[in-house]
C-alpha cells in the first residue's frame, strides 16, 4: 500500500489566499522548555487556511456546519483526474470525457499543482462546471488551489456542490500523485457549529 | 460495523484545563453572511485543547515533533479497557492484570468519563504505571483527561511513554464505549514543528 499525503504544513510562510499577512497562521508560546520545562502553543489560523473542508455553511447562512460530516464516509472510494490541459478553469466542456462513480471523491490535479506559491490567476471550477460535477451524486469534490473558485460574485460554484450534498476540499498537494482510482481518508475536527475545518487529507492505493 | 466519536466538540465552554479562561478556544469572526456574504471563522487554541495528540517535544526539548506521526498507524488495533476501579491513579499495579498486544493503541476508560466537567483530582496515570506501560511496546496510550498525569515535577509519565515510543493521546471522550477490540483511526493535523496537534479521534467495531 502506498500512502500520499496531500496535506500543506501549516506554518507561517505557508501559502495563504491572497497572500495577505491577515491569513497566515500564527503559532504563538504558550509555555516553552526554557521558562516552563514544558512546550505549549498556541495556534490561531483562519479555518480555510491549507488544506481544508468547507461545509455548506460557508456560502448558505442556513448551510451545514463541519461537525455533520459523516464519519462513516472519512475513508471512502477517490478517484483522482488530471486536469492540466483544462489550464485556468475547469468548465463542463473540461469534464464531459470523466467517468464518475456515483458517491465517490473526486480530486483534481491541475496547473496548480506545478506552483508552490500562491498564484491569483489560479485554476478553478467554473459555475457551469460545478453545475455538472452536481448531476453526478458526488460525495466531495477537492483540488489543488486554496480556492476551488475565484471572483464569481455569488459564489455559484460552491452553491451549486452544497446543494447536490457535496463536501468541497481545498488546498491539497496533488503533484507527487498519479491519476487513478484510491481510498482518501479525513477527519475533520469536531468545531462546534464552525464552517469549515482544516484536515489531514491522506490517499492510500487500494 | 458501529463507530463510536471519542472526540469533545471545540467550543467555547468546553470543559479546559484548570478552567482557566485562557485555555478557552475562541471562534471569531472573520467574515460573515450579513456583512461579506460569506461565513469565515478564525480559530485560537493551545495545542491541548480538548482532544488531542501530544508529541515528545511536549516535554523533551529535543523531542520529535507532531509531524512526525506515522501515517502508516493513522487506522490501528485498539483495547479500550476499563480502570473504573484505579479511582484516581492508574499505577503498576492496577495495569498488572491487564493482556497488553505489543503495538496496539491502548485507552483507558477512568472514572473522568463519569464527569462531564473539569475535575482538578482527575485520574491519571503515575510514573511507575507509565514505566509499566513502556515495557509493553504499545504505540499509543489514551486515557480520559485533559492530562495523563497531574501534579508530577518533570512529567515522568510523559517521559517514560516517549522514551518507549508511545504516543500519548488525552481529552478522549470513552463514556459510551464498552471495553473490547477496535480500530482506532487518527489524523493529526501537519503543523510544522509543533509539539501537538489537536485530533478527530474514532473508534470502529472489528
Amino acid at each position: 500500500m502506498i500512502i500520499y499525503d496531500l496535506t500543506m504544513p501549516i506554518k507561517t510562510d505557508m501559502p495563504v489566499f491572497k497572500n495577505r499577512d491577515i491569513n497566515r497562521p500564527i503559532l504563538a508560546v504558550d509555555r516553552s522548555h526554557e521558562v516552563n520545562h514544558i512546550c505549549e502553543h498556541r495556534l490561531t489560523l483562519n479555518l480555510h487556511t491549507g488544506t481544508h473542508l468547507d461545509a455548506p455553511l460557508h456560502v448558505l447562512p442556513d448551510g451545514a456546519t463541519i461537525d455533520t460530516f459523516p464519519l462513516d464516509r472519512s475513508s471512502i472510494d477517490c478517484q483522482v483526474f488530471d486536469l492540466t490541459a483544462a489550464g485556468r478553469a475547469i468548465t463542463a466542456e473540461s469534464l464531459q470525457h470523466l467517468d464518475f462513480r456515483t458517491g465517490a471523491a473526486v480530486l483534481f490535479k491541475t496547473i496548480n499543482s506545478g506552483v508552490d506559491q500562491f498564484d491569483g490567476q489560479f485554476c478553478y471550477v467554473t459555475a457551469d462546471g460545478a453545475a455538472y460535477l452536481a448531476m453526478h451524486g458526488l460525495f466531495l469534490v477537492g483540488i489543488d488551489s486554496l480556492g476551488i473558485e475565484r471572483d464569481q460574485p455569488g459564489h455559484p460554484s460552491h452553491k451549486a456542490l452544497f446543494a447536490a450534498g457535496t463536501w468541497i476540499l481545498e488546498g491539497l498537494r496533488l503533484a507527487a500523485v498519479p491519476p487513478g482510482d484510491y481510498i482518501l481518508h479525513l477527519l475533520p475536527l469536531l468545531i462546534d457549529g464552525a464552517e469549515a475545518s482544516p484536515v489531514r487529507a491522506v490517499l492510500t492505493t487500494r
